[in-house]
């Protein structure tokens, strides 16, 4: 494995050892560790000085069920802060398979002129975009299959990353050549638009699976892996239902974020609920598919393929948290407008959470009547024109309400609070205020502890535990489902590494891993300008009470401020 | 003297002793005090934990020359920190003479009914604003004086402030009640319109003077500072020219804001120049004054009265910073064309400095041409209007450019900068990347000093120096060029504040005040999140060339660090 340096202005590049302190970090640890070596943290994150990231997890290159997922990093044009945002697809195996430890995509072109990226194990080819800029990402990335090969991995932007907006992602294909495995937050998509690159192309055809050091030990732990995940009756669920199993769940615990954050319950929670999606795609038939693996080799195969109603597919995956931020925070109780919005978020290359959030702001500011899926799509349509009022809702939530004077602006950092209300769910309310990466879900997760979710007590606790634990998951490339498996056999994580890397770590790697990641992170905020100060949820949630539990967000600032002593 | 406390919810009031650690500060100083020991650095600027505060100078209430200003404080709606903003016109006089060190006005209605506080000798009534809401600055401000009498002092916001716009001042009536003495920078105003106040009337008829301890010392010290103050040749300038003296001498050191600060020389300086202002004022005479005092009893008269070409009054005044934002940074020669810009923005209640900013960020955007000022009138129309576009522009340079994608935004905190170019006047730069206030040339300008101006050496030392003074002279209430008088007799500072107050303070009073006053807003700043990392100047300042200088911003990060190591 190596490091490959591209520069974006000069269109050269080089392949680098890995430097020692690099070695034992992968996906999200590794950005972290990069930021901090390589970017001055205070540099404008569409300037020069930022650097790109696409990092591998540790564990990626072998298939291991859901255990292939690429990280995308940099300094965020949205939050000011680190960003690391994974996604499935082919990325990460692709990059493996061409040794590539970190791509780091430096500088940007004085010509603005927009190129395609070309990895494959020849070397670098710098091809220019020509009339893919504009393109949807379905567009493009078809043209980009067509031209390359049906094979190759693609990571690009959409017109979203291409206007710089700060709401767009990177979108990677997945297994069917599906531009819809989104690395969606922070703004990534603009940062990549900055450098003027529309995709980047990995053929991984002349490249080859990365050496294990110990292949014997290396399958025994993968079996014993495969056993403790396909024994999880969590993995069941997701196949069945996948993430959108979560409506009903936290519509139960009132943290279904409904009408712009100004309920936690919503009425029409049962016609956009994992159930009625399943039922929905099996009387669809046609192109609908109710259980979809975004990576070869998932067993969980959480995702799905949402169907028009005369069959045809509309949008794959439809996710939870599309859900939440684009059906019950909009007031929409149909899937077939959700999926509509989905659709259209993904092909700009836009994060549907933040885009989700800022119509909702949108609505509350008069823009929208809330539950009007026409007026939501004709409002994302106006993003697509780059109107100004398109760009300020590409620009996500905050921006919005911040332009259009709307107090109700649910961020942390610069970044839409996903589909979780923290009042209701208080340690994933923790996780919000305090994570590094601004409010985000997938940094520590709380809902599934058997705890009071509305009491204060514990939340930072819980948080902490969660934060690390996601943190050392995205360092090895893990899928967030990867650690049911993982959880109920621990010893996996460290047995699966040692046989990788030849290494000898300990049964507490998972946790190494995540507190190294958590302490860079946080260093890379420091020097952003970044204090305890901005570790704190909006004003108005700690004193407006979300019905229909009447909570408001009440953990003491002192625990949040205690989260990372440890 | 006493503090006058306002609850704008339960529209009650209460009068309270000074307590002991404010007796000594007024104006800016006495602002900050007041934001470190009451509110919450983190809170929400237009939020109910949030105050706006009126604050006359300690030498504020007897019309020593060109000493009666007005502070406006709270936590800025535009740079999220510590704000003060001062303006000249009756407010700090009128408040004076009713007693009042400061006025408080506290929490929000939750009525959202819009009011006039009207103050006087027999206490405060909350009256309905009625159909001034909606009215400019300037029929509000006509409509006030009829129906409170032509004597009374007004701060009141336009439309800017009503829309919770970023860039919205309080604006004030002058001498001759005409309301455009703003307390322009950061936001005030709508933090005002937060807490639905449409304007504060002060009826100081039934007031007096506030008392003087030795009142024969006390006029001895006045005569001296008189003397001082006559006696310098720049108080002949500014009564001849105005600020707008200014244009030539900053074309002249190439720092003059050109086209988006992309030069700092202009081609049509001399058409827009303080020479050009004067003779253009003489020849239509009409209504035109070229010399004007905003204050009773001021003696330098610093201000004017543009005249359109058939002699009736247009705008007063116009300020080299307006000219410099929205005429040179612009691309706008014409004088008539900035007046009506200035006047225009005035009414709306909002900030001619960021608002000029905004454009030029709009114009590189390709919303208005350079030169075009009835281009750069309609889009100041969108704002009036409130479209999406009218409110990026209304939330100032740094939302614009954000929003529109713009790299070349001329802002420091999030406020823009004035009408130096930090390249080419690099002490006032370190000024802009160190201020507390965010970037304000009148929190230490630096252009008079005898030093090379594009020498990254020594500036850190002459902005310190000019950063603690100018905090001194807006602690006493004191204008910009009552500095002239004070810097030849400073001792009169020190007689003035003894005779006034019977106090026994040193010759260093001035000092001692300013980096008192430094200190406080400082420390409210780093409770609200701030650190080093936020003193900096745009990154494409450090690396862009200036025309004609081709200087850049080199003041090195460990001299912007060690200003306020004193």
């Amino acid at each position: 494995m190596n490091i490959l340096r591209i520069n974006t202005r000069t269109r050269t590049y080089t392949r680098e050892p890995v430097p020692e302190n690099w070695e034992r970090l992968g996906g999200r640890g590794l950005v972290a560790r990069i930021l901090v070596d390589e970017v001055e943290a205070t540099c404008d994150p569409l300037g020069p000085k930022n650097k790109l990231i696409f990092a591998p997890g540790l564990l990626v290159g072998h298939m291991l069920s859901s255990c292939d997922r690429i990280s995308v990093g940099g300094k965020s044009p949205l939050t000011g802060g680190v960003k690391e945002a994974n996604a499935g697809g082919r990325t990460g195996l692709a990059l493996a398979h061409l040794g590539v430890k970190a791509l780091i995509l430096e500088d940007r072109p004085e010509d603005n002129e927009w190129q395609v990226i070309v990895l494959s194990a020849a070397g670098v080819r710098f091809e220019p975009a020509g009339d893919l800029v504009g393109l949807g990402v379905y567009a493009a990335a078809a043209e980009l299959l067509a031209r390359y090969g049906k094979e190759v991995a693609i990571a690009l932007i959409g017109p979203g990353g291409e206007m710089g907006l700060s709401a767009a992602g990177v979108q990677n294909v997945d297994r069917d050549g599906v531009p819809s495995r989104i690395a969606a937050r922070g703004g990534l998509g603009a940062l990549m638009g900055s450098k003027r690159v529309k995709a980047i192309v990995i053929d991984p055809s002349g490249g080859q699976k990365p050496p294990i050091a110990h292949p014997e030990a290396f399958r025994a732990a993968q079996k014993a892996f495969n056993k403790a995940l396909q024994e999880h009756p969590q993995t069941h669920t997701y196949h069945d239902y996948g993430t959108a199993a979560m409506t009903n769940m936290c519509n139960h615990f009132g943290g279904l974020p409904t009408r712009n954050f100004s309920a936690g319950s919503f009425e029409g929670a049962e016609q956009i609920s994992g159930e009625h999606l399943r039922e929905t795609i099996l009387a669809r038939g046609g192109e609908g598919e109710t259980s979809h693996a975004c990576m070869r080799g998932c067993m969980i195969q959480c995702s799905n393929v949402f169907p028009d109603p005369d069959g045809k597919a509309r949008v794959s995956p439809i996710e939870y948290e599309t859900i939440g931020l684009m059906g019950s925070n909009l007031g929409i109780d149909d899937l077939d407008a959700v999926a509509r919005l989905n659709q259209a978020v993904n092909d700009l290359g836009l994060d549907s959470i933040e885009i989700g959030a800022a119509l909702g702001v949108a609505a509350e500011a008069g823009l929208m009547d809330f539950g009007d899926g026409a007026r939501a799509l004709e409002l994302v349509d106006e993003i697509r024109r780059g109107t100004p009022l398109g760009r300020i809702l590409g620009h996500g939530a905050a921006t919005t309400g911040k332009v259009l004077g709307v107090e109700r602006i649910p961020a942390v950092k610069g970044q839409a609070i996903s589909a979780y209300d923290p009042r209701a769910i208080k340690g994933t309310g923790v996780t919000y205020a305090t994570s590094p990466q601004g409010a985000d879900h997938t940094s520590g997760l709380t809902i599934r502890a058997k705890v009071d979710h509305t009491d204060p007590k514990g939340q930072a606790e819980l948080s902490r535990s969660a934060q690390i634990n996601m943190a050392g998951y995205d360092t090895l490339g893990a899928c967030l489902f990867a650690g049911f498996g993982f959880a109920a056999a621990p010893e996996t994580i460290r047995d699966l590494l040692n046989a990788r890397y030849g290494w000898d770590v300990g049964a507490d790697i998972l946790q190494a891993l995540g507190r190294e990641s958590l302490k860079l992170e946080r260093e890379f905020n420091r020097r952003a300008g970044f204090t305890p100060a901005h570790d704190r949820l909006p004003e108005w949630m700690t004193r407006e009470p979300l019905p229909p539990t009447g909570a408001v967000f009440d953990v003491p600032e002192e625990d949040l401020d205690s989260v990372f002593n440890w």
